[in-house]
């Protein structure tokens, strides 16, 4: 029986043009990060299971993939009906940064500023748009507790979307101890805070009226009521340090649109100040968001560390690059040097090697056959040239130069080649 | 309890330096890969176990790690005795590429050319040198017969290695069928080839009398005696097509040593025609091979295609350049703006915007605290200047700029600090 050519479900292959724009894309990032003074920091794709389940990720802790013990240590566990994994795949990358930090600390400056894009993997259920593996591109400073590490990881983050040149993107800020002060001043009980601000979270996909309903069903008609006058507002008092980080944004991106919302949550647990989140007109949901979050190193027995970070949704941000045709280059060579026949392949291979030490992306056709495939291959590789090298040109020390898009072809040495394909760009 | 903060056994963590040298030498590969005309192509980190299983990738099976299936699926395999996992971490790139093509090989140009980088994820004995997860940088082409293809590919890679400034690769050439004739030559039982294989596969490690000592063992004195002369020969005959391919890589390639290795078996069962391996005499082992595998593909339920393909020993590359220095690039930035006080924050976060917009990577100091500690942490990033604006800076529209080699320091204009700071590189 034939194996399935289909990934599993969730999962996703990649054409050549979408490997070229992710690639691309995750250079631009780079960057701009980069360009912050963010240094790089790459962990593992597996995790200990303890670490992944033994921390502050709340409902993504249900979605780790775990994997199988192995050898002897399966079938020991598999006799004492122990557990039978011990490893699991990264569902975020904040908590691998938070051990990774907690064991590289002392080799690092302080504050250290991180940024680390790559794979995570959540077993969610597969669905339009949502992945079980997928990309992301996480910007951190770890030991400030100063509200310009909220702004240089806000700014930086508005650098990314402005090299893509995307137009529009919002910032809603809000504050954690905002929310836990509205909840108190509502009488919440405390065991239902929780729930509330699940509930208060969904505004932006059930809508303001539906919010209120589940709340009164949750808290009470009384606490609903203050809870929507405290929470459910278009904007919010900017107090200290949300002030000071709107100002400051407000002066360095003087086109951001930056604002308090009160009702913004940010799901992860983990939070314990700022939060904020960015948004544009063309989705609903976010482009990306972060938050203050101060005690996620503890738990890997270290001091108590002021952290803030944010992310970017790089596969929304790549739908919305898509979409607008922002996504423009190809994989594809700048010329093909046909093979005129097997005897002939050896000049052909010179030929692509000179070009090539000429800077272009050559591409030699790899097999045999008739001139007239050759020529649908490089049509199809989308070059800009077709190169044909037969026993006239290779006696008189000349190419066939064919430009694809308008059939033009004129006979030139190296040199006057290379110049022509070159000016294609 | 504290949770651990080192990785699992085997995975590694990378350090800011190490994260930006791997990424450089990705793009290095992915630059003289794509001006050979390959076109790059990605498939998940996860696949289904029926398609990791149901290969030729002999040895390699049984180091897949293997993730447990999820939900009611795993309660009920649980309760049926059944496999416990459905989905397993791919053992390496040239699987998932035979999958990917079998699926979209009619939207790709023939032959096609790809490309491929990513990490790949062993369960094997961790030991020094060894990962759990490692990157593999594979070359195809898919649907070409042609000997144009290995030249391709072989030199595709020597550029590879030419572009890290990396002299002395030798290329060690032989053909799976002159091994087979071998074999029937030396009358050795059908059943007793393959280990024949594996003993001749040790030669570099073990030295040549290790190597018969165990042939004869295996097939006895008369078919090893035979065999040493085939196969244990320091220069092997070139037949077609072996001849051809020296020829074009040599023409190709002034400086590029190769040469037919009788003993040259490459592990990998799929392999049906030539096949290559790339040695430096800085280690022992191979800096990456490949080889002909023309049927592949078949399992996915395709017509047998021709295929060739050649893979790039990522670790030990990255091994070998740490050691030469050929590494030498930080993830440093220009220059660190120091923050005087909190009063000033917003001067510094403007000035370093100033910077940035400028094409310069500027740090802004995240933090609070003395001017001493921030010099400190600018020395720490391996800045090369070190920016101060304090009160009377910010009215005289001014700043400090401290070079952090020499101490030297002077007040300058945006523009000026701009040009100096520049110019340092």
């Amino acid at each position: 029986m034939a194996l399935p050519t289909t990934p599993p479900s969730g999962f996703r292959d990649f054409l050549p043009d979408q490997v070229a724009a992710r690639a691309r894309a995750v250079e631009t990032i780079t960057g701009v990060y980069r360009s912050f003074g963010f240094q790089p920091v790459a962990t593992p794709a597996v995790e200990e299971l303890s670490v992944l389940t033994g921390q502050g990720g709340g409902e993504n802790e249900k979605l780790i993939f775990k994997i199988m013990k192995r050898g002897e240590a399966y079938s020991r566990a598999l006799e004492e009906r122990s557990d039978l994994a011990d490893l699991g795949l990264r569902f975020d990358l904040t908590l691998p940064l938070a051990r990774w930090y907690s064991k590289h600390g002392s080799q690092l400056s302080h504050p250290f500023k991180a940024f680390n894009l790559g794979p995570v993997w959540r077993a969610e259920r597969a669905q339009k748009g949502r992945y079980r593996e997928f990309t992301q591109c996480d910007v951190d400073i770890i030991g400030s507790d100063s509200w310009g590490a909220e702004v240089e990881v806000i700014t930086a983050i508005l650098a990314v979307f402005k090299a893509f040149g995307l137009d529009g993107v919002k910032v809603h800020l809000n504050d954690r101890r905002l929310v836990d002060q509205a909840l108190a001043a509502a009488s919440v009980p405390e065991d239902k805070r929780g729930h509330a601000c699940v509930v208060v979270d969904k505004l932006d996909k059930i809508g303001r009226d539906a919010v209120i309903a589940e709340l009164v069903a949750s808290v009470g008609q009384a606490a609903a009521d203050a809870l929507v006058k405290s929470l459910l507002v278009e904007d919010g008092a900017a107090t200290e340090p949300l002030d000071k980080i709107i100002a400051a944004v407000k002066a360095l991106v003087p086109a951001a649109s930056i604002a308090v919302d009160p009702s913004l949550m940010r799901g992860m647990g983990y939070y314990t100040g700022p939060v904020f989140e960015f948004r544009h007109a063309s989705l609903s949901g976010s482009l990306g968001g972060g938050g203050r979050y101060d005690r996620l190193t503890e738990k890997f027995g270290g001091p108590s560390t002021p952290a803030c970070g944010g992310s970017i949704g790089f596969e929304r941000l790549m739908l919305i690059l898509e979409e607008t045709g922002k996504n423009g280059d190809t994989a594809a060579p700048d010329a093909v040097v046909t093979v005129f026949s097997d005897e002939l392949r050896g000049r052909s291979l010179e030929i692509g090697a000179a070009l090539r030490a000429k800077g272009l992306a050559i591409d030699v056709y790899p097999g045999g056959g008739k001139l007239k495939t050759q020529f649908k291959y490089a049509d199809q590789k989308k070059a800009g040239y077709a190169i044909v090298i037969g026993p006239d040109e290779a006696g008189r020390g000349v190419m066939q130069v064919k430009a694809l898009a308008t059939g033009e072809e004129q006979a030139l040495t190296l040199d006057e080649a290379c110049a022509l394909i070159a000016g294609k760009h």
